[in-house]
């Protein structure tokens, strides 16, 4: 297995399911820290000007709309609300979205981790796609639950990655045209580094 | 691997020594989670009608009889207490009740994991079945067990998979004659999905 | 500090905002271990026909309507629908309808601990009721909020308290009239107990 | 408060309803710790010849006869079989049994620390013993009630207490008569202190 | 003991020593909870206009500047920067400031708990302020050492809260002229109520 | 892969580093939890018969003497002191031993999981062994370490397994001749099954 | 209660049997953490220059000597070995050297915190000092004991305390003579100050 | 897969940007722990005499110097200061010093898992050297994070490794050369074996 990287040119991220209703389900991380991953993988979307498609399971019914940070964060994504389809590839107008991207590597995050985004996932290696599973910007109902979740992904190939290292793959380096958003990226979602950068320029005496 | 997804016409369920005394052993989980998952599951096979067969482990024991909730739910299963066999393929009215049953896709859940899902599962595997460990449905005597027990499973090709992951497999599509079935299932064990759903109802005004 | 203890007579119950929305809030315990354990204390207002208020906050709002095992598992109770105060017992109805018990030891649960259950613990301790808080009945959004809640109510000398330990108190005697619903009770929502009564019973050889 | 020490001459030792089947509800600790912390509280007994009473509910039915490292630990202890007091102290034969030891101090373990511990250690305060819950030779079923538990105990003036502790305030000295049986015991009960034990031996050349 | 209410006339609140280098200590929280709490926190005290002293140790050091969400979230606040003084009560200045908020109820956090908040927190409670440690805008090196820290606050008096609980007793009243950037702070900063409201809206059919 | 089961003629158990010194630095289990692992994996070997070799790094020195739970448990198994390898099979007598047992299948417990086990299990596979590591028998530092090391070897082919599941397969049936040596097996160090049984013995009037 | 403050005029240290042996058995903190914290407050009484008395129980059996890490750093401490008294104040010499101390404020510190630390604690508390038990200096067996043992030295007014904020009392300020100092052993046992130093120093454009 | 084992000539070890100001973002560790293990295998470095290369990501910056630790204990070491790669590998000089050491086995520690370690990693895989992760001397932003990176890595055919693990492979037997640096190495940094070590000394009778 050779080590292909991710690029602002071979990715697409898709956002499967992130439903107000659905996120009040998520008991694998902290509400806070669950909001701030989601947040920060929209936001590399938008840096990196990935393509995005956002879909949704019967928004119009308990599972509620778009999480706010999604839908605002990026206006220009496709937008597939899927009538009753599970798995959002068995909804054509979802697989064809995601075709037009012409992208080979997808990213996806949703909620559930077992459910949203195993099914896109397995379909989605099924189709041929380079497939990682953005686990931190995704949740289930339990720990047990999710880590089955990511075993039976990682079975079929699917690499289980976090928002932070999605984004340094596709940084790549610091002095890339994308340096500045990233480094805000990074202050506004790892508090740490946020921290560090404010008591880094105080002690250099700047504003 | 490719993707093959369950069905209602290609799974068939066992369920392995869910007794009342091996239930007091379950250290896996929260005896209310448990309960609560076992109680799904059974619930799911009654909705999709799926072909289901029971076994025990010297139920006249102190092993104890079938959990009610697993007897109860499902009056029409097939039965077969085994007197001393504890890997249920080595009981050959279990190996030919589940051969009767058609289906080339297993879905075994069991107390314990780390024995009767374990053994069950790795002889299905060796004797051809496709075979899925419901690991929330079942249960063992301490984290470290439970994870070597799925490992061990992985490690032969069996896919690790939870009961709302099997639902949602099963229902593919919201608007399926399941639907109606499917959406109280998830009401009555997953507690958030209730609740999303009487406030759904409450905000529109509906009883 | 002498141990007056609860009896049938002297103990009311109150639910503070069992609300299916606020519900979606709970971090301290499982979904289904809290569904679970307000549950249990309903039935131990049934079971013991304890005086019950019930009474929700803005509830035709994004809180929601009363979680139905409360609603429907306490058809008989008073609700009190506050407009707007937080503390239950600024509001008038809710005030008097506690008052109307006749009753000196309040039972209290709601949903959150540190708000819902605080406030009017302490409002009620001040008014001079001996105070008890249910606090596996309640939940709020971290373990760390939830110690400080409790500390901050024993440190205002309310009891904590949970539901096995209230219905315990209240059978006082196996004999009790109230004894076989007891052993209901115990056995529909302390699963192990459930357990053993089966296994006792098969070992006996009984149906 | 002064310190006044437990001595072999002033305490009494309470084991109320360590039953096999209440045994099970054990979800404080892991069942291999609950059975050694409750063997060494029984051998605590033995080497310090201490007054015991031993108490059960209901044992003829699903709660199960006394745990046998109980039982067999303490042959000669006097035992109350209640036939549905919850309350141990409101049987009238165990509170003559505990006053016939004629202690004021008395060591309370059992199960679940909750109910049995927590009501027979709150009416012995009130009838003014001096009482101790032995925490870690009790147990409950979650985490959160068994901090409530001790909570509501202490603000009643109980000490909460470890066996280790029992045992090391009951020696007070290694050179006292019960020193050897006392080393023991931690050698048993605590695997460091017996692997320790084991390694000084073997490095200053002793079989 | 009676309880007496936060009220925005009665109560300022202290940030002692939020600064970048030091958040940088805080293990017992994610960092993402411990920022949303302390960002709550501020809000409060905006929405409640109540008199806010913020103060840091050494701050031109490695301790580094205040955390920009606290300097850019109250930029009325008045600032002591003290030079060495580990208790800000031995700073005058920030002695005189917190006595020139003429408030009796002190709101302190901090980082740590167990210096910072708690030195600040004696010293208060020794000068006759009523004094309230919110935790969860405080944090500190460890579990044990927070609990260790708000034991010693509690044993001299002092009250532990949390921001909801802080937000509520100051609010009282959904119908008060808070209320609606009280709702606002309340989804901003616990996501299931963000969820709750959007939800609410989307199934009224509002935008 | 086939699933060819572990039986009393194809397999032998390896105890390796089981020793006082080293016992004192396991932190994955708590000490009882561990002790009562071993004790049961000893007990296996002495039930089935099963060749067993121990062997000790270093013994003379602070690693300390064989556990007494392991030395005299198997007062036959053949003991061979490494003077200084750390891999098992460096030493010549080890691996002979091993040879001169006949068996194919090895099961492997030891301390530490990723030195001992691990580096014995590693060679014994690639010397063309069945290689099962017994992994709750065995300890380490940490739950990280732990975790990596049963990673490494789950890479190279070996079977993680736990004692439960070891004694289960080589028992196969309840009625083989080690039938009621198992039983007490399990009831010895499953406390749950050996209240089930004491309960059960009751419930049917058996002493 | 007055908030009287510990100067390096007012306190002494005591540390209680924080030997090899028994530090072995210490499972409340890593090795790493506990290692670290006991080598913290051992500088502390350096820096301070704090009468420091060190204690053993039986340090020439399976207890063990001294950790190296207290004998090496406090080499002019008063060190009274004790025959066989578990309450180090019930050894004269140990009371005595205490006395001679001239402190009415002890630290105590040891292993374990249920019996070595809250027995001299209980003692000094009886005999009229102001006690503080360092509660991460010390360690026990388990979670459940460390918490029943902080409990009932809270109960009998002890306080309990942590290193740093020992350690912060006794600087009081920054500009202290001592303030050098005491940034190092910042520096050197809060990894995260440490950090904070060097890359202020680098920011700075110092070495 | 053969075992081929780690030498002290066909390894390496790599240090991917252990800067102070990351090391401030790890959460996966306990710091002293954390500290703890980086330092080990620094030391492990130094005992064989392996060829070290440390590398840094713009250290001039918030990310900060080289922990002194590291730098301090590697004086020898290659350091390659990447002014914005984020993969080490994509940077000329870096790559070109890992193949000046001439080995074939590559031990890679970092922070963060994710990012530093797991990129790097997956560039030596795929550049045909043998790589070993070593997880306790690297860290990152959260449990599911750590797990998410490790599956990563092992998905591609690197193996996880701990320092222990690392240092026991390169020692091979306790008679080799390092054998008493080695000892000294295991005392240092895991505080049982060097209380273990004290101790045995002690019942020697020796200094």
């Amino acid at each position: 297995m050779s080590y292909e990287r991710l690029t602002a040119e071979n990715a697409a991220v898709l956002f499967v399911d992130h439903q107000t209703g659905l996120a009040n389900g998520v008991q694998t991380q902290s509400p806070a820290d669950f909001q701030n991953n989601v947040k920060a993988l929209v936001t590399i979307a938008q840096v990196y000007d990935l393509p995005a498609v956002i879909t949704t399971s019967a928004s119009d019914g308990p599972n509620g709309p778009i999480m706010p940070i999604v839908a605002q964060g990026l206006p220009n994504a496709v937008v597939v609300h899927r009538p009753g389809e599970i798995n959002a590839f068995d909804n054509a107008d979802f697989a064809a979205a995601v075709k037009a991207t012409g992208r080979r590597k997808l990213l996806i995050a949703g909620i559930s981790t077992d459910v949203c985004v195993a099914f896109a996932a397995l379909s989605a290696k099924d189709a041929g796609y380079d497939v990682y599973a953005v686990v931190d910007a995704s949740g289930t109902w339990s720990k047990l639950v999710e880590d089955a979740a990511i075993t039976r992904m990682v079975q079929a190939g699917i690499v289980p990655i976090n928002w932070v290292a999605v984004g340094a793959e596709l940084l790549a380096h610091w002095q890339s045209a994308t340096g500045e958003a990233h480094a805000k990226l990074m202050g506004d979602h790892l508090p740490f580094a946020g921290n560090n950068y404010a008591g880094f320029l105080a002690a250099k005496g700047q504003p």
